[in-house]
């Protein structure tokens, strides 16, 4: 609220029908003092900015986890960030051995394996090869994995699903370097390592690698961040976070996978049957509103914007639709443009709240037909042994009062 | 050069007709050794990210100018960015009285003048009305001034043309907030003043404010950044830089543009019959290879990636083309995906090198058929005497030596 002016309600008497309960908003024809010092000037220009100290929004983790740190994990403050680009410094982490310091002036990439011409390349090489960049989203496999047992109590839109993030990534297409190598006929998988001390390694089939995989060197107009993979990562464009290997170090070519840890005893999905799907590589169609969301408060009733994200790893989301009564009726949403291919996609909806109890909602379809499903539907088929690939609906509560929480546990 | 590995050029013999001149790769079948330490952890997780130690891209001012520094500009390092989202901590800087420090807790926004019921808004209020995003450039249109002579000693892309970036923005359109203040009959302009010691002001044309004008919240996903305005912009897409005013405290509706300083004194273009074109808003197509660009140095002959960015104030880039002898002939180059209206737009063509002295450039053209024009065609229409909107085609010279300069003058 700015200081030291009335404020009427008056002029609602149009636009109360409309966003009262978002704004109250002052009527005055004078404007405010001006809140800079008359004369006093400001800062100059410089080499490189920084964001606002009146800015605090932050990746959340725990920092009193069991865990040992270099497993951990942080996530994305999707409640309060804008559009699909995620801002670089905000980018969820999870990494399995901390964030090593590489320096691109010594780290290189080898390609070997079942190839002809085995090549190993400098940073720099690959800056000045052809590339592409693409806007495309990532998430850890293992986001939202607190609502397995059939909700949680958990609270806020960061905290059960900021392990996914939408950047523009720019690379060489590996296509064109496995061109280059020569790969021998026998060479279906390749195994990708990163330079982290655990050396993270999981296996790509051929064609993914051929299709659209990118040997990244950018992110969001600059050298990627220390802690997505700097100097260089693996993007499998829609497949799980834990596949698009950061520090990306050695591409091997193999006649098969390599059956690493993460594609062993991590990385599959334990059914109810007590067999487990393994290379469950695409994050199938998920959305959620992130804002109001768990953590939220609305004003009051009348008109509120609901906005949130939906993404698919297996095309371009086609509808993302709306409920507000607990999933018995469905309204499209307004899809910003532009909507990408395997992008976290912008979806928009005014809801007039009347000030009662409601569960609300957002679920999308993509452009293969496949529509997101209930969480309940999605235990139904999967059991509550798995810990990966939630892609469930996520209902927020909003109470009489305005305050937004966890809604998935009815 | 990655270190203790011999390197050969035998592979080259299929490589060498395509990318020889951009890599020298080692051929080796054994990865190298790792650049981390064997079982030392690296950093943990953090709550907002920061770029790599090794990486040190700048935006450029000239730290010796005669000029006060409030009066300064810092300039986008366009040679070694990458993609079409500039990234915000190197996004281009022109403050007239220095960078404001504003609050969004109580900074406002005050629409008055014309209008039947003006309004006050908090940021928090703005920031919960129906908001968009879009991907949009700026540029001042002071931007290339130093080519008017007919081509400078200016070296690089950066230095010459780096007061251009393009950001995803999100915000309020100006309608809806103009709607609900209900706009009388004979309000036809709207000035805009900003909160900086200056009170930067700017007469914005209604149709402009009503069609597709926004107040800016939010840049690249997170809040704006200080230097772009924070807490709130004017974002008018496809106009010239200054009338996106920033650190927007005020709208007043008026029923002729204000005559400020800033439309009368300054961003005026004067003719060589000594009339001067005025309120010229639209910043026309333009583009320019980045890389390589002035500064840069090509290792040999054989083939090079040029690519570049493309843009229009007043549409979508349709075309955009390749010359590499000085403007003989000309190359369609590709277009990446998606090609966004005003916004950056990114270009690559693939150029066989012969080892000779050269001289090459990029000429857009957008969809209402405007092609980009020679900066002789430019000095021709427009005279000497402008320092604003050169959109001419810039030429980079190479000389035997794969060393890059401007080009410009011949």
């Amino acid at each position: 609220m700015p200081p030291d002016h009335t404020r009427t309600r008056r002029w609602f008497l149009r636009l109360g029908a409309v966003w009262s309960a978002a704004v109250v908003a002052c009527r005055s024809n004078t404007p405010p003092p001006s809140s800079a010092e008359p004369g006093a000037l400001g800062a100059t220009v410089s080499p490189y900015g920084s964001r606002s100290r009146f800015e605090k929004a932050a990746r959340y983790f725990d920092q009193n986890t069991k865990v040992p740190l270099e497993e951990a994990a942080s996530f994305t403050p999707l409640h309060e960030t804008y559009g699909i680009i995620t801002p670089s410094s905000l980018h969820f982490e999870r990494h399995h051995s901390g964030v090593p310091a590489l320096d691109s002036a010594t780290h290189t990439l080898t390609i070997h394996g079942l190839v002809d011409r085995p090549l190993e390349f400098t940073v720099d090489e690959l800056r000045r090869l052809p590339s592409r960049s693409r806007i495309h989203f990532l998430e850890c496999s293992g986001n939202g994995r607190s609502e397995w047992g059939g909700g949680s109590t958990e609270s806020s839109a960061q905290r059960i699903h900021g392990l996914t993030s939408c950047s523009e990534w720019t690379g060489v297409p590996l296509s064109l370097l496995l061109r280059e190598c020569a790969v021998q006929p026998g060479g279906t998988w390749i195994l990708a390592e990163g330079a982290d001390a655990c050396k993270l390694t999981r296996s790509i089939p051929m064609k993914k690698a051929i299709d659209d995989a990118m040997v990244v060197f950018a992110q969001n107009g600059e050298p990627l961040r220390p802690e997505q993979g700097y100097p260089l990562r693996l993007l499998v464009p829609g497949w799980e976070g834990n596949a698009n290997v950061k520090w990306l170090r050695r591409l091997k070519v193999l006649s098969q996978p390599a059956m690493s840890r993460e594609e062993t005893s991590k990385y599959t999905d334990l059914l109810p049957d007590g067999t487990a799907r393994q290379f469950t590589f695409d994050m199938e169609p998920k959305s959620l509103i992130t804002r109001p969301s768990g953590g939220h408060t609305l004003a009051g009733p009348g008109v509120h914007e609901l906005t949130g994200i939906a993404w698919s790893g297996r095309g371009t989301i086609a509808r993302v639709e709306i409920t507000v009564d607990g999933g018995t009726t469905w309204t499209p949403a307004e899809l910003q443009l532009p909507v990408l291919p395997l992008a976290h996609t912008r979806f928009r909806w005014s809801w007039k709240w009347d000030g009662r109890e409601a569960r609300i909602a957002s679920r999308c379809t993509d452009d293969t037909g496949y529509t997101q499903p209930s969480l309940a539907e999605l235990i139904e088929a999967r059991g509550t042994h798995s810990q990966y690939h939630n892609n469930g609906i996520q209902m927020w509560k909003v109470a009489a009062d305005g305050t937004l929480t966890n809604g998935n546990r009815a």
